[in-house]
């Protein structure tokens, strides 16, 4: 692994992700195993005009002594000093966390029931409201482990690993800061398109899949980076290559196949085939790990029920690779993919007024669990519906066919 | 290294150095290099019942940057969330501290003034509270790394290390804690000893040395283990093998030749010979190093005064390894010490009410420095003289002489 890579990755989180501005204090969440990216960061922060660059490291066996010894109210417990830290994170300054599982089976024999309902409950609330309130700078980003490489290849192959990382995050093109603007401007461009056409459902046709999602009246699409209340662009997922919505829970009608495999934190969905009626899944095939899809369906009671549609053509980097990444940041990006659970619903006004059952009764989904899974490729069709029931071509061939 | 070894030490820490109680919340400080212990300290802390083990991983590479790049205030500031913490930590909790060097070059190109101003003081302040009102159980050991054995042995041997950390643990006893819990009695025992003669001063007479050091009427000895306030014994430093005290500093006299090299962060002073008058260091004399102790004998008025005295026999299993560890915590240890600078007033009572000139007026010196070095061995007796002029032997031939 060249330094110079590495550096021009980090200036790249840097610079386009978060969006450093002098003065902003940093912080960086990462593992143990991040660390040659996080002192990168760091140096590449400080190089910005950062105030203070506070890291803080995981330990994946820290947290698992955790999860399998303390008590049930700790697995819920949000520590004063990580409240503190957050309260300084949301007021206007940035957040980058490092993704990519060092040792993905680590956790393979802690109870997953405790394993679910281990969250700071009240950390991620605050977390939450401040995504909404657009009050920070936020980026998730992966460091290529071994780890991740031999749940690709069966080989511990991080030089692999990270020529795919390098070209889905443009780290190839001469300015790669420039090239994420440039690629902001184009999934805004989308986002606008699809707006204007007030599109009142969309329709998936390829091999297995005929499937129509209605959509919310009103409820814009959202692509690319975003601004904080401060006026800052960042990209709160590197990569990022769709436009996405939240469709309405009650509308989705018909088949789909999925066209990629699907990783659930250790089994490896294939073949995945869903039918809906009125918006409910109600059947689930797969040539491999059906059931695991059936237990996340059966978590809650809108579980069962879509709560994202997201759009992404063949320009997609990620989607060139071919690979899984066992990793949703980069396996949703791959190509169109809708998901299961809880909505994504940043395009519609107020929704940070509606308790969960007005949300519920606007066509949003609420749920505990949210998983994505890809539906795109070359033989699958996606139109655009509007209410007088014309019909409007999207994608052909994965090639964008809107202008 | 095997795993037994491993877990006998984390064990032997959590069980006797800190003294985890059921419920308690345990504090683990340690840098990246020192994984495997911090994880080992995880397990047997919620082994022993701990509440939750909240670790915090330092990076020298994180912390080098920060030393380069923030401005003047930064340096000093304590962020909300390191209080936030400190806060619960000295709430009755358990402090495990990792001391170990990984990369003992890392920061010789940072600004030695800048790096002498680092500290978070609100926190130090706090912390320094804490530890006089013995609100808490901390302690400080050291994992040995790969950077320390290169310093100790001019190559990587931590099996080497390794061996000379146990031995100095008592790692090698059937039941360690009980050892240390012995090795504690009779530490109690010499400063008992001590308290009871009420001597004036001491005096150190070998080749090269002949300094008296008078003390102060009614400070008691220190050693071993400390209990907290809530009747918790815990050992501060592990190992410990001395009996310290904190003397006047207005009445050392005569000259002393150091038995055993000085790690001065990077600087190795070598046979280094201090000359006293009236409680100042009037001469500086060593063969390698000398400028780097008269530097910090002129960080400030009172830095060129003795704030400790200590003694320590040859049962001191530090002392017997006959290694100079670079670590101030084993090197201390290992045989009599003096040090110039700030005293260590644990035994003086009212202490936490006297403001600094109050002190000095009472005899104890308060500076910004201190800096032990051996004095210590085989061919230096040790007697205490009582206010008639009667003398005591204390040590001879490295072995005790009260009864």
């Amino acid at each position: 692994m060249s330094d110079t890579r590495l550096e021009r990755y980090a200036e790249l989180i840097v610079r386009a992700g978060v969006n450093v501005q002098p003065g902003q204090t940093v912080f960086v969440d990462g593992q143990l195993e991040h660390a040659p990216l996080v002192r990168a960061l760091t140096r590449a922060a400080y190089g910005a005009g950062a105030r203070l660059v506070d890291v803080r490291y995981g330990d994946g066996h820290v947290r698992k002594a955790f999860l399998q010894n303390v008590a049930d109210d700790v697995l819920q417990e949000s520590t004063p000093w990580l409240l503190a830290r957050f309260d300084v994170v949301f007021d206007g300054n940035c957040y980058i966390a490092i993704a990519g599982e060092p040792e993905p089976d680590l956790l393979s024999d802690v109870d997953p029931e405790r394993l679910g309902r281990a969250r700071p409950v009240e950390a991620v609330k605050r977390q939450l409201k401040a995504v909404n309130d657009r009050a920070f700078s936020w980026t998730i980003a992966v460091y290529p482990t071994e780890g991740q490489a031999r749940e690709m290849f069966g080989e511990p192959d991080v030089e692999r690993l990270w020529d795919a990382v390098s070209y889905a995050m443009r780290l190839d093109e001469p300015d790669p800061v420039a090239a994420w603007h440039a690629h902001h401007e184009r999934l805004r461009r989308r986002c606008t398109q699809l707006d204007e056409l007030e599109l009142d459902a969309l329709r998936f046709a390829g091999p297995g899949t005929d499937l129509t999602i209605g959509l919310i009246p009103g409820s814009r699409w959202i692509g690319g980076g975003s601004e904080t209340r401060d006026g800052i662009l960042a990209f709160p997922n590197m990569p990022t290559e769709e436009v996405f919505n939240t469709p309405d829970w009650r509308r989705t009608e018909g088949t789909v196949r999925s066209t990629r495999p699907l990783a659930l934190g250790g089994t490896v969905v294939r073949d995945l085939e869903l039918r809906f009626e009125s918006g409910l899944v109600v059947d689930v095939q797969a040539s491999t790990g059906a059931d695991a899809v059936r237990g996340q369906l059966a978590v809650d009671e809108y579980a069962n029920r879509l709560g994202e549609v997201a759009l992404v053509d063949g320009t997609s980097r990620v989607g060139e690779t071919g690979l899984t990444f066992f990793d949703t940041l980069y396996d949703e990006n791959a190509t169109c993919h809708i998901a299961y659970g809880t909505g994504v619903p940043f395009g519609i006004d107020g929704i940070e007024e509606l308790s969960p059952d007005e949300q519920r009764e606007r066509g949003i989904n609420v749920s505990a669990m949210h998983t994505d899974f890809m539906i795109g490729g070359p033989e699958v069709a996606v139109d655009g519906i509007k209410a007088d029931g014309t019909t409007i071509a999207i994608i052909r061939e994965d090639t964008w066919q809107l202008t």
